[in-house]
C-alpha cells in the first residue's frame, strides 16, 4: 500500500496537480492519513457519512463527489459550520437553485462543482453544452459558490492498452478544460478543474488546465486494475485470509470459509481477458499459486479450483490450512469487512488493526 | 415479514418438523426473536460471530452450519461453557478427529452433525458412502457427540416449477434419511436429521424421517425467490430507499444515490427467465412501477431504466423524489446495511430501527 501511494504521488508531482484521494475505497482514518497530502486533506468522499467521519478525524477540505439531493444540504451546512470546507457536486439547474437557496438561508455560500460527462459513463453535463453550463453557473452564484468543474472517466476501466488509456486521460482533461473555458468566458468563476480515475491518473501525460486529480482504488489496487494493466498482481495490497474447511476431491474442489460475504460479489474480471472468478488464491504469505482461483462462492463457502483450460495442479492443502485471496475489486471487498489487519509484505504477523466504517 | 414467517410456520406444522431458522439472512436480534419458536432458539448460523452475537442475546440452541475448521473449536468450547448448545458441522474424518480431541481436552463432548451432499452443490458426504459416514461417526464418538446428519439443497435455487421443486425437496429428504439409516445400522446414534433451503421448505410434501427444517431467506424473500416461484413480488419485505439525484434524459436514465454499495452486486436474477438488473424500482410506498429496474450500478450511483424490450414509459421523477428498490438477494443486500428501518406495508412512517451486525 505504501508503495502504491508513493507511486501515484511521484507520477503526479511533475504534472503540477494536487492529488485529492478518494477515501471511499478504504473508509479508514489510518489509511486516509497515509494517502492524503496533509491531515486536513484534500480528500474526496462518496457519502455524507464519509464526510462526517473524516471531518471528525480532522479532515477540512472535502468534495462529496456524488450528485447532491436537496434534503442532504442540511447535513452539508452542519459540517461546514464545524469548519469543514465541504463542496458538493451537481449537474442540473434545479440542484443549483436548491444549493443557492440553502446557502442564502444558512448565510453560508456552499461551494459546488458542476459535474461534466466526459465519456457517457454516468452523470454530468456534456462539456460543450454551453447553455446548461452557464445556466447552472448563474443559478449557483445567486447565493452559493461556483467552485469549478469535475469529471470522472469511469469508462477508462474498460480501456485496454497504454495508447487507449492515454487517450482516455486526454479526453477527461480536455472535457473539463472545455467546460471551464465556457464558464470563464461567460464571466463566471471556475477555480477548480478536477479530474480523476485510477487508470487515467496513471496514464495522463499532460494535465494543462487541470488543478487536481482524484483517485481511489490505487491505494490497494486489485485484479480489475491488474487486468486493465495499471498494476501488477504483486502490487495488490488487500487480501482475504481464509481457512480450508473441506475437499470434494473427485471434482477438484477445495472448500474454504470465505464466500461472497468475505469477497463481495464483484465479478469485474469476468468481462476482462482473464476471468479471475472471485479472486486469485495465494499461500498465506501472499504468493499466488499457479492458476488457482476462487471459482465459486456462496455466502460463507468458497470453492477453489484450478482455472479452467490450464494444466496446473491443485496444491495439497489440508483442512485448517490458510490461504490469501486477492480481490477483483478492492472497494467492494473492503466494504465487506469491519477492519483491516495490517501485515508487512510476505509476512503473516499482524502489526495492527485499522477500523473501517460503512453505512450512510 | 410477519406474513412470510407465519406462512412457513403454518406450512411446516402438519409435517411434524421443527423450524430451525437460519439467522444469517437478517443478522438482527429483533428479527431473530420474531422468527424463532422461542427466545432460546432453535437457530442456525453461518459464522461464529453470529453464534456469539445471538448467544449474548439469549439463544441457547444453535447449529453453526459451515464446515468446522479446527482452530475455531476454542471459540465453540467457550460458547458452550456459557450454556449454549452449539453444534458444529463436518464431512471428513480429520475434522471428526479434531472435534473429538478438542472435546476430550475440554471435558465437553461437542455435538457434531455430518454434512450430506444431496445434490452435488457444495460440501458433504454422498448419502450412500457408508465407509466414510461410519468412519466419521466412529471418530466422533471417541469423545464428541454424533448429533446427526444435515444437508442443504442449494441446487434448488436453480429449480423451476412446482414439480421439480417437490422432487428437489424429496431428494433432500431421502438423502439424509438414507445417511441416518446407515449410521443407525452401524450402531451409531443419529437423533437429528436436518434439511433446509427456502425453496424446498416451501415444497416438501412429506418429511418422514426428518426432525428439523432450516431456512433463511424466507423471512424477507427477494427477486431470486420470486423468480423461482416461491413468493410473489408483493411478499418481498426488504427494500432500499433511494433518492433521485439526476437524469440523462436522452438516454432514458434516472440516476439515484443507491448503487452496488446499497444493493450489493448480487445479480442472481441474471440467470433467471426475467433479469431484474440490480432490482425492481417501486414508488416510496413500495408499489412497483411498470418494468422499471435498476439497470446498472456503480459504488454510490444507480441507473434506473425501463426494462429492455418493453414499451413501458419512464415515470416522471424529479430530483429529490424517493423510490424503493427491491433486491435480488435479501441476504446480500441486507449485509450492506447497519440497520433496518421498520415500516408497515405501504407506509413511509418508520416505526423503529433494528440494528444488524456483520463480520466474523
Amino acid at each position: 500500500m505504501e508503495r502504491n501511494i508513493a507511486r501515484l504521488r511521484e507520477r503526479l508531482a511533475p504534472l503540477n496537480v494536487t492529488l485529492r484521494p478518494h477515501l471511499k475505497t478504504a473508509k479508514s482514518v489510518e489509511i486516509a492519513q497515509r494517502v492524503m497530502a496533509s491531515p486536513q486533506g484534500p480528500a474526496t468522499v462518496s457519502t455524507l457519512k464519509e464526510a462526517e467521519f473524516f471531518a471528525a478525524a480532522g479532515v477540512r477540505d472535502i468534495i462529496y463527489a456524488v450528485g447532491i439531493a436537496p434534503w442532504k444540504l442540511a447535513k452539508v451546512i452542519a459540517l461546514r459550520r464545524q469548519g469543514v470546507d465541504l463542496a458538493v457536486v451537481l449537474d442540473t439547474v434545479e440542484q443549483a437553485q436548491a444549493v443557492a437557496a440553502a446557502s442564502r438561508e444558512a448565510g453560508d455560500p456552499i461551494p459546488a462543482l458542476i459535474e461534466i460527462d466526459c465519456d457517457g459513463h454516468r452523470a454530468g453535463v456534456l462539456p460543450g453544452d454551453e447553455d446548461r453550463l452557464v445556466a447552472i453557473g448563474k443559478a449557483l452564484v445567486e447565493g452559493a459558490q461556483l467552485r469549478g468543474v469535475l469529471t470522472h472517466a469511469g469508462g477508462s476501466y474498460a480501456a485496454r492498452g497504454e495508447e487507449e488509456l492515454r487517450r482516455r486521460a486526454e479526453e477527461e482533461r480536455s472535457s473539463v478544460v472545455e467546460a471551464a473555458t465556457i464558464l470563464r468566458n461567460a464571466g463566471l468563476p471556475c477555480p477548480a478543474v478536477s479530474v480523476g480515475s485510477t487508470p487515467t491518473a496513471h496514464h495522463a501525460v499532460d494535465l494543462t488546465g487541470v488543478t487536481e486529480v482524484r483517485a481511489g482504488v490505487f491505494v490497494f489496487f486489485d485484479l480489475v486494475m491488474a487486468g486493465v494493466g495499471i498494476c501488477k498482481i504483486e502490487d495488490i495490497a488487500l487480501s482475504v485470509l481464509a481457512t480450508v474447511i473441506g475437499h470434494q476431491r473427485e471434482k477438484g474442489w477445495i472448500l474454504v470459509d470465505a464466500g461472497w460475504m468475505a469477497m463481495s460479489q464483484d465479478r469485474g474480471t469476468a468481462k476482462q481477458a482473464v476471468n479471475q472468478g472471485y479472486g486469485i488464491v495465494c499461500d498465506s504469505s501472499g504468493q499466488p499459486y499457479d492458476d488457482l482461483i476462487l471459482a465459486d462462492a456462496n455466502q460463507e463457502h468458497g470453492i477453489i479450483m484450478v482455472r479452467p483450460g490450464t494444466d496446473a495442479s491443485l496444491p495439497e492443502l489440508k483442512i485448517g490450512d490458510r490461504v490469501r485471496i486477492l480481490p477483483n475489486h478492492a472497494c467492494a471487498t473492503g466494504a465487506q469487512h469491519r477492519s483491516y489487519h495490517v501485515v508487512h509484505s510476505a509476512s503473516d504477523i499482524v502489526h495492527g488493526e485499522w477500523q473501517r466504517f460503512g453505512g450512510w
